[in-house]
């Protein structure tokens, strides 16, 4: 096994498709919106991408059967739109093994004439987030105003830090081998998993590609968190805390 | 020195042996397991695996003289089984070098025809065992049926977390080897080296390779254990502390 | 991509210019110089630095764009005098990568026939600096001794724990390589961003390399840092705290 | 610069020296020795020994000249003794580091004919040392005898940890490639630089090697220590903490 192993499980048969990536980070929200898409419509894993710098470990499933830890990339066709959609359940362990994991998916996306990466993620902000705006990312100005015009929000250096991890480097490393690169970033609190926030992005998604998903269970998992966060604000004014819990209690309750 | 140096120190004579990996771990289950075997069994040392991986140290023996950190990987028949027994003081430091090692484990499991690999550890409950249950995990689903007909429970995702280090990867990699492998899980606290879970688990081991052992000595440190547990529980119960004692005081008294 | 790779912006047209090092450090001196530099002369990138030992990211312009984290060479002339400027947003994140990165400054300074790197930066004191003194140190000690004459301090083995870094390892590998290196580091308290020890470097660099600079935006600059200070010590003397703030409140506000 | 890249200074002209590794650690005893061996006798340095896994500085002398952080192996002759002493201010900063510079180290004894690798160092005992034992490990069995009988106490595993670093990898590694070691390690607290210690480790080694050198030096650096050890004494008493300052309060002031 390489350093990173791509293994072809079926061939892509896409010309030019879109290349979603949504691993996870802030608030899940990239791979929510990922993991909505592959459940809502019809797809085939493509490759699978094990790696010495994803964690030494298999994954074990409801059956008792286990999978080496990888990231796999998944082909569908939704109202003409052809998509690459990337997930998986953990980002690299090491720096390095950012850039060379998004060296092999920028491989593939030359190979199948990608014409435009998305990279979906969450921004934290800090706080509870009232209105679930999208901020945005590109990798070529003429991208920031066509991607403007569907209510994401560009500028202003948002956000401060960069972007960072696979989503970042896609757009950074694409634009040095030519390939168009979007980044969609949901504002979110950063304590918890926010299907709300990943409905925000997925919106933009379907306007920006011209298609239509059903949200329910974005909706429904939504309607959960918030029942969630609704008792730990009770929590807090029972116990007279008095504002929102803190990153140790809460990081990533999903 | 090779980033990892098998170093052969005896041929390996058996044909389609079974492959038994018991590095330390969680309660130490799967070590305590393959010394058991080593020390009820007759047995050579076949290979000894050097790497950068593993701490950068010698062991002091008894008598003054040292020995550079390695893993064992020893020959042993028991009843007609054939089996390479393999263990070790130490896990590789980086994560990295959890991969390259279970890479050499299979290039020799592939070389001699293994024809399966039964990974031992232990799981952490978290809490003090009442009975010693076998959590199994596999990386085949016809392997699933077998070993569950031997009183080892699989599935619902159990554990949680996947199987970490070389018992995970011996399953993961393993099965894009086609090298079957099984994962044995004892239950345990977690915060005790634990022979009675390892006992637990030589029992499936037996049962499932149809052998027989003597667990006099795994009986006798359980109950040295025992011991502890009890002087533990009193020293709380004076103290009034009321449960059981922290992680950082317990973790791995043996 | 490389680990280390070198993107050839610009021919470099100077003829054995000197290279002047302002990577981030202590007080973000030596960024401050650098970057002071490039704003007050006409300059050309000629280098793009990217590298797997940079964090895995790409920073968002004010626009929306992105850019995939860098070090830049640029190169200037001022009364006479070739430069080449190398500034950056980011060190390297792994040990390494220091020594990697500055192999890359060290090949194209012997190519370009580089007659002397400057490597300027920051030595902290750990208090508020009154008198902005210049320690140097140079890889050769007829170095020493033309530099000292600029009213820069050498010797008594300052600063105690060495020249960490790039900066250190321009003059330390440079010795090896025959390449002469000279590092100024401007006294700073360490707890902030120092534009006025910034000036102090610069005023000696102006010196050595006889050319003339207009200061205004850097003691500009420093007079809001003087501000900020201001405020902080009224802030102690109402708490009653007493000295200076503590390092973690303070450290790089900017 | 290769990952490790070992400079030759001087040809080595002794035929079957014995190697002294005296590198920093525990209570610096071992550094102590070394610095004492090539201070009291004429020496001159053969190889300087920089890699990517020392830290990426320079250090700075005392007249302002700087030098890249490295191990360096002096040669000198001591009553018709020849040795090959190596010491440093830095040990590897990886874990793989320390095994490949081990390696450069044991190529040097392949080529010139080492017949005996002397690692010197501290082992911590946790509280003032009255007695200053050496405690000795070898990776052969004959030289735990020969050494034994210079007073030197071996055996029921100590140190428990094993031995840590260039030092136990000198004798593991050298044990596979042929080359005798013997690492000697003075008892000492753990918390000061310990001349003292440093004294005993000599003592023993002058007796082993057959060579006379005055201690007077290391005496006096000795009575400067046991003067701060009273002072930190006195001060415990004063303020009635009752025991021995803790680590983090004292740990290597020298």
């Amino acid at each position: 096994m390489d350093e990173i192993e791509v293994v072809e499980v079926n061939e892509i048969e896409a010309e030019n498709p879109v290349m979603v990536e949504g691993l996870p980070g802030v608030g899940h929200v990239g791979k929510l919106v990922a993991e909505h898409l592959l459940e809502e419509f019809e797809s085939r894993v493509v490759q699978r991408i094990y790696s010495h710098h994803f964690p030494p470990q298999c994954a074990v499933d409801e059956d008792g059967t286990t999978e080496l830890v990888c990231a796999e990339l998944y082909e569908c066709e939704v109202d003409g739109v052809e998509m690459l959609v990337l997930t998986g359940d953990h980002q690299s362990q090491t720096l390095d093994g950012h850039y060379k994991i998004t060296e092999k998916l920028l491989d593939t996306a030359e190979e199948v004439g990608v014409e435009r990466v998305y990279a979906l993620g969450g921004v934290a902000t800090g706080e509870l987030v009232e209105e679930y705006n999208v901020v945005g990312a590109a990798n070529d100005e003429s991208l920031v105003d066509e991607i403007a015009e569907h209510g994401v929000e560009f500028g202003e250096g948002e956000p401060e830090g960069g972007i960072v991890g696979v989503s970042g480097l896609l757009l950074g490393m694409g634009e040095l081998r030519g390939v168009d690169g979007v980044c969609l970033m949901g504002e979110t609190s950063g304590y918890l998993v926010d299907p709300k926030s990943a409905q925000a992005v997925l919106e933009v998604l379907t306007n920006v590609l011209d298609f239509e998903v059903d949200m329910a269970k974005l909706e429904e998992r939504a309607e959960e968190m918030e029942e969630v966060v609704k008792r730990l604000e009770e929590m807090n004014t029972e116990m007279d805390i008095g504002s929102f819990p803190s990153d140790d209690d809460l990081r990533y309750i999903g």
